[in-house]
């Protein structure tokens, strides 16, 4: 896809870890599927802060309309990011620890009033790419579009496994008849 | 504050039961202080869901941009929302049952691939605006500005409080002393 | 077991996903070993709200008297059948995110008042059947006295796993002093 | 209502202690508001074993078809009904204890397979109800139009405390822009 | 060990299925170590209520002094049985659904007043049959002073092991060295 | 209870803080009831240790054979005292803290292998009582035939809290039909 | 205690919000106890992070040795403190949710490797100062000596405790016999 | 490293038993990074309470300045330690039981009032090893600078993983592009 290339970048995908990105890329995945431009970053809110200032500040003026962030544990990332812009920050709580991610849910959604964060569910990295599409379709009827459309596929996708199982089932019960 | 009446209606605020409005005005009243035009529903995923579902089918059309709703225990009404539009949906998790929350979080954040539901705090319907209007923003440089200044204002309430905070804890010292 | 053509459909298996069929199946089996007719569909609350919306309309048409779903992580599947409908709903929470089905079972089981889901166990398919041939066993004699057999098959069954570890330990003790 | 004596009784309403009478007569409400005939007993699975399993074993006798039990804490009663009858059990897990009601639901829900316990909300006493109505009115033509009623009043419950939360906030817009 | 069979039986090891032996045998060979005599049953509260019933009235009678139950999900076991005697009655709450045991904890520990159930660590039947010990000790001084010995050699234990730990570092830390 | 003064001590109950007795008490008031001798103590894991550790190995010597202890937040004084002793310790978490008790029940229940702690309810320290006495009753026939009295009392009160509040209800139906 | 004023300034005690200030200010009177300078902030990692991050920096610049922090919710405040400082950070996770505090206990506690913060129970503000007067008296043989005897006052106070509670219960006894 | 036998040991780290070495060895390595003497010990609070007492008591006479410890389950081991030393204890909650570490952070964190203990993350031993080298680094200046340097090579670290991560997406699209 080369084009991606020269997309003009919207969307920060931001990672605490680099081993975050195996369930990331489904956010990077899903905007290219999109056609939303984007970068990928690991910048830690605890090891690398200043990065991270720095980062965050400068990105609105590189054309970021939207954060996405991904972090486990204490998940901070979200809520610093957050704290630095108001732009919209999106968050995908990792379950990277022994509690199943219930610590990173808690971290990143329980922010105090005035500094949103919007909360996707645990790895739910390919959810906050389409929340973020559907943030910038507000204002963009092309992206609209595909956003009705992916909701087609998505209840046609149902549609047709569902179809396949009854299928397998009928064939299974006429071997067992015949 | 009579403009809101003539104010476009871009927000529509829902909730599962008028019992949930005390928590969910504070969502009404932050976008009132933005100056974004809304309006409210009261409207079950479970009780009446036809006329959830006229309802969000028709929003688009009568120029709702974002929803915002507020449930509690097994919320279901964010998602049900989401399944019906493209537009971004932010939650509100309502901790009205015995387990504090954490029904109403589980039920409205661990949404499958494919429907997102931007979730913010137990409660934290203020968050609810403030996440919205930062999506309005996005295309809307009035309301950018708005949000730059809103942040000033948390950043200089929090150094008045702590001024405020120190000044007693100091009047106090001095009274002992002497 | 050709006859489960021939049999009348009685009870609908809905799940939100193929992929939670090897957990329901054991639903079906169960329908299969007390006769009761029953079909198997993947119907989203979610991905495919309009399909499920009409599924559910005419399935007591078509001679659905219990509807058994299952559903993981925001699990809505059941509360939006029972927003549907005034039959019973029988809901299996599914453990498919790292927090194990704990989400699933808040999401299923606590409706609001109104709307009832009858919940199982998460994961619990087989039970899912049971209970559904108990509802449909009031007005079926020939089904109750089924019940009544299985129950004393249970007590059997658990009687001899008893006895069978109870001689293995016996062997092993006489193994020992020999 | 002074036809509740001659009614048949369908329904066993139980509890641990009369100390959960308070939550447990919304059942018995929402049962007389069906028309449907009941009785209430407290029989302890632990504390009064023996009549618990004398009552169990006569109810079917005496017309009993449907049992809704009401537990806290180490919540049994589900469960040891349910072992002892092949009738439907619904039970009601009650916040008795500093867990709120954590305990009573996973100790109601989490039955083995063979024995299912249809659970209902913490304190859903009203959805137990319904739930053993929705059962009988699967042979029951004129409870199930009943339970068809009582879906639309619910409906248009919720559309009428939506107009009224729409007409009182109108009111002090108003107020506050005259 | 070929004495245990001419032993006393004291103890009585209940299971609800016997795929709990795994964890339970630890219990057993805890008891054969410090020579009390017992014996294992597979009986369950919901799956074999009238011969558990049966068992447990007359146990006493067959020396029987104290029961160990181990039983997972809604592990009623150990409450069903503390129901029908008046001996004690230790209970380990089995890990075997996706809660790790949260929910037989719960369903085993939180039992109402009147009728207690001595509770152990989830998978802790080595410590159910130590605290059985510790009850027939109280009027067994040879018992008792096995326990005494015990004791000693769990201390001894963790100090050889301590003193091979520290080997096995300072000969790495030699080995670096050299 | 003039007696109390000359009965034999055999129970100790151990609290880690005089603000405990309020729920501690009913472990006093049920031993009392069955005749048994007791003492009480405030003694802390961590402010006390070595009275805490001088107390267990005396306790033996004057005739203490079993430890109930009560402790709330990271309750580590049943551990330690069943460190410290071959005697049972029955353990009383207590919900001391915001998090409702599970902290308490967790640090009390989750013991290693080799020194259990008899773990029981949430503040249930009438059931910590009733344990001990079935403890020294395995060996003194008098104090089983206090406990199996016992049982049929709670046995008999179920009952007339039954038939007391079906008496409530049939008065209030005569009332609302005459 | 004018002495406050002149004492140099060895701890900081943060808090994210001023109505924190009721549970934090046990830390600044333990401080004082142990004559240790302290000074309160209140500093916002989300709503003022600049000045948070000016304020850290400075600190240790102005005498700061250890950071004592208080947060609720999604708790940021000490791994954010933590990232800007090598300091020590000692965190009180605060109940201000209807969580209980669990949030802020796992927002706080489950930090990345690298960057520790050192958590103490669930509005534990009186720990977090001794915690932090023993940080500094590993350099400070008088405030060592302090610790030591705190340490011998504790434990003589939960002795009086103990004695006061029996001499209460003597009484009550000797009135009862009387 | 040769010099680790002459450096003056400074840190204990303390475990519940050799089999929590495989996650405490990251709190030695670490302490050996940063140069600072300690010494490994196997002690347990249940199963050798006599020689841990002897241990902690005598600890401080020979050196040691900090305790690190590491258990699980009924994570007593910080407790007891803190309750016997007025110097820091730093605990390590590890996850070796089904309940994922939740047991063992509840019953570490939760001290009472007077008795603190510096709780990291669940399995956290390296972050133990660093809170423990910033105590000591409060007089250490060398200890600080190393501090100082560790917190930008964390810095660098991340940066340098992002920028790898980077080079591999661009040389992936490169691929897809040419």
């Amino acid at each position: 896809m080369s084009e991606q290339a020269v997309r003009p970048v919207r969307v920060a995908i931001l990672m605490g870890s680099d081993s975050d990105f195996p369930v990331m890329q489904e956010a990077a995945s899903t905007l290219e599927q999109f056609g939303v431009g984007y970068e990928v970053e690991v910048l830690s809110a605890h090891r690398s802060p200043a990065r991270l200032h720095d980062y965050v500040e400068r990105a609105p003026g590189r054309g970021i309309e939207v954060f996405i962030v991904g972090a486990g544990g204490a998940a901070h990332l979200g809520g610093v990011v957050a704290a630095l812009t108001t732009r919209p920050v999106v968050a995908v709580p990792l379950a990277s620890t022994p509690l199943g991610g219930l610590d990173a849910l808690l971290a990143t959604v329980q922010m105090p009033a005035g500094v949103p964060v919007a909360t996707v569910a645990i790895g739910g990295a390919r959810n906050a790419a389409i929340l973020a599409v559907q943030m910038l379709a507000l204002a963009d009827a092309a992206l609209a579009e595909r956003l009705r459309a992916y909701k087609r596929e998505l209840a046609d996708s149902v549609a047709q496994r569902s179809a396949r199982l009854k299928q397998q089932l009928a064939e299974k019960a006429a071997g067992r008849s015949s």
